[in-house]
């Protein structure tokens, strides 16, 4: 086999890479079960039709054949699902029966889209999604949950502080029904754009699309500019003197989001009033997330709330629901060099072997370590110990096992040097050294900061 | 949207059968991480020439293909994976370099085939595998290591016991070069059809294809009915009369891990000398899995030793490894009502809610329970008590917690009617209902003997 290739666009990660993979994966899911989400998994295909109904992102489904198909088989027509929430709505509806609501799960899985890869964006990648999905009607509350939850996850991932920044659908489309805008979709779409274009030509489009004066296309950009960590966006919303009832309830239900979060975590969430979220169906909340010093990667946690997220006939199922964009937040973690495992193997011992005709004595104790939790290797091969410690070495097992008889156990932490006698049967090593940790390098190398993340 | 129908070969899972899967899931890696494994996980396609290089296997791929796709594009050609034995081939040439061998691997991972479903067989199922590779050489008692690990799974899982069947391929094709035959291939393909098309018909193909005479075709079948538990497969294979060097390797090695499994293990390792593992490229120990009392759904775990995994040119990789079937395993397990989990929710506490203004009083007590690593969630809706209790039984949830002012906080065991005051920040639920429990269901529903697992 001549040496393949990496395919672009779909990442994968060495053994020490993948222990930060796991440690972000089993992070994610501890804070979502401590909330009680459970897990869900779907299947990893849907039929077309269903997922093209968004209209815009049908260019990059990646539709299934198998080699040798013939016409009309059942398999015909599906494609690998690109998100996690068509599946969901899908799901929901296909076993409403057998579900209790409000449903609240969790789903971490792959997701696949045919864009051109770039920083960031990729063709396969991982998805940690939070959803809470009523029957007919949703609590207003779980929109300051989620916001929360995904708070906490952040907080207990090994990475740089990230911040989670709000805003609200009724908010901003009551502003602009304030101001008299004819089209308030399109004034969002408008806003969604400053970043990219500029509050020039966005002010063009608030006119143009929006039907706005030049004084109200003024006061929306101000609207936009408004961020703060705690409530005090109510009195600069309000100073802009634009009334509407829509408007109001808006304020209320940022308000609650960002003042639950201020008092429960202060600095997690930020009221942005420019959060858009672009053309996706939300209808409350908006969420996005910046990791701070590395905005440029773009939102790594995103959703809102939505009224319809599918509907039978019989009951509408509104939902909402925040998406951590784990590939993406790994990529830039690995990428810019943010966090170091401590080793590249679960291994906390390896066990040396004297001789071949010995090797049973060393499984004896590798046994009896592992009966008691403790990840553990057998040297593969009986050569002078200098070479085997070696072999834990390049690994970054950090300790090496002599079996050396009964009475003359000893174990060796060879990071230090220090050999100490012991017994197969109770010696544990420091609980830090347990499992390989993972460390966020903080870009001051002396930082007292550094957090070191043990499971 | 219409009710949308399952997709046949597609298994998806209820809320409280994804908690089995993930119980097994979770005892399945702890045990692969206690024996030093790394985890792996590659990308989910595969060049298609890639995995034609098997040749008998292309109907069964699923191509990919973007929906609106152009001539030449970069990700034309890609098929998702059929096993995860040709991704870590790939990985291991890709990535030599930046690996230490003997590099030991586990990989749970979805593969996907286009086969017709029926019971045991899909179109998306899940995987669990361990490799040993290394680089031109791998020492035999990595052999004896894999099959043990396994026997390890299965005495931790909740499932019936499991037996795992082993042969090697070095006695089998010993026995017929003894015998004189002419295609020992032709032999091991011979002896593989034994339980589908009998005894006699295999004669048959002996003679034909094998070359072999009518008494050493009957020896063959001596030699296929062999099934030990411990060594005296030897004795009983000896008496047969076939001598050639192969065969006393191949006796050795079967020897060594029969023997030394019986030592650690007793039970969970039998020799079964009919084992051939079909046209796959083994060239050493090969092992099956029978489900006791379930045989009729095959092998549950399967793999062998391979001396040519891959190559680069440079070097060659050989490698043994094993494959749990987990999906299928799983789907004997649930649809054949074996297990059952506690609940249907990660949920341990329902913190009920007096009134909607006191909301807060109750997230308070849930997040210093969450603190302390108990999974809770607050009522959504500040119904009569007996309606929030109603909500926690639907799920399985053992407690529902009462806030009502700092000193009368209490907690109900709602499977029992037990209530006591109780301090949010000091109160813990007995160990074996923090987490859902799983529970094997014995087919006497009396039977002293059912296992119950906790995390």
């Amino acid at each position: 086999m001549a040496r393949p290739a990496a395919l672009s666009g779909f990442p994968e990660w060495l053994p020490q890479d993948r222990i930060v993979e796991l440690r972000l994966l089993d992070t994610v899911r501890s804070v979502f079960e401590l909330h009680g989400f459970a897990s869900l998994e779907t299947r990893a295909v849907e039929p077309i039709e269903q997922m093209l109904r968004k209209g815009e992102i049908d260019k990059e489904v990646y539709v299934l054949r198998r080699l040798h198909a013939e016409d009309g088989e059942a398999d015909a027509g599906l494609g690998l699902h690109f998100d996690l929430t068509v599946p969901l709505a899908r799901y929901v509806v296909q076993n409403a029966g057998h579900l209790e609501f409000p449903f609240r799960r969790y789903q971490i899985q792959k997701v696949w889209r045919g864009e051109r890869p770039q920083e960031g964006r990729f063709r396969e990648f991982t998805q940690a999604d939070i959803d809470i999905v009523g029957r007919d009607t949703l609590a207003f509350h779980h929109e300051v949950e989620v916001a929360l939850v995904m708070a906490e996850v952040f907080r207990a991932l090994p990475c740089p502080p990230a911040v989670i920044l709000v805003n609200n659908r009724k908010l901003a489309e009551g502003f602009f029904l304030g101001l008299g805008a004819s089209d308030t979709a399109a004034a969002l779409r408008a806003i969604d754009k400053l970043d990219k274009i500029g509050p020039e030509k966005v002010t063009g489009l608030l006119r143009q699309d929006a039907g706005l004066s030049e004084e109200a296309a003024h006061k929306c950009l101000q609207l936009a500019s408004i961020r703060t960590p705690d409530t005090s966006f109510v009195d600069q919303v309000r100073s802009l003197g634009v009334d509407h009832p829509l408007l109001d309830e808006g304020l209320a239900e940022l308000s609650a989001v960002v003042g639950a979060a201020a008092a429960r975590m202060p600095g997690a969430v930020v009221a942005d009033l420019k959060i858009a979220r672009g053309l996706d169906y939300y209808t409350g909340t908006v969420y996005e997330t910046q990791l701070v010093g590395h905005e440029s990667v773009g939102s790594i946690c995103s959703g809102g709330r939505y009224d319809q997220l599918a509907s039978d006939g019989k009951s509408t199922y509104p939902g909402v629901g925040i998406s951590l964009g784990l590939t993406r937040l790994l990529s830039v973690l690995i990428g810019r060099g943010l966090v170091t495992a401590s080793r590249s193997v679960p291994t906390c011992v390896l066990v040396a072997v004297v001789d071949e005709e010995n090797r049973r004595a060393s499984d004896e104790v590798a046994s009896q370590l592992r009966s008691r939790g403790i990840s553990t290797e057998v040297a593969p091969k009986a050569e002078k110990f200098g070479k085997q410690i070696r072999y834990a070495d390049r690994r970054g097992i950090p300790f090496v096992w002599f079996p050396e008889g009964d009475a003359t156990h000893s174990v060796k932490d060879i990071r230090t040097g220090d050999q100490v006698l012991a017994d197969p049967a109770l010696w544990r090593p420091p609980e830090s050294d347990l499992a390989p940790s993972v460390r966020v390098v903080a870009s001051e190398p002396a930082s007292p900061e550094n957090k070191e993340i043990h499971p």
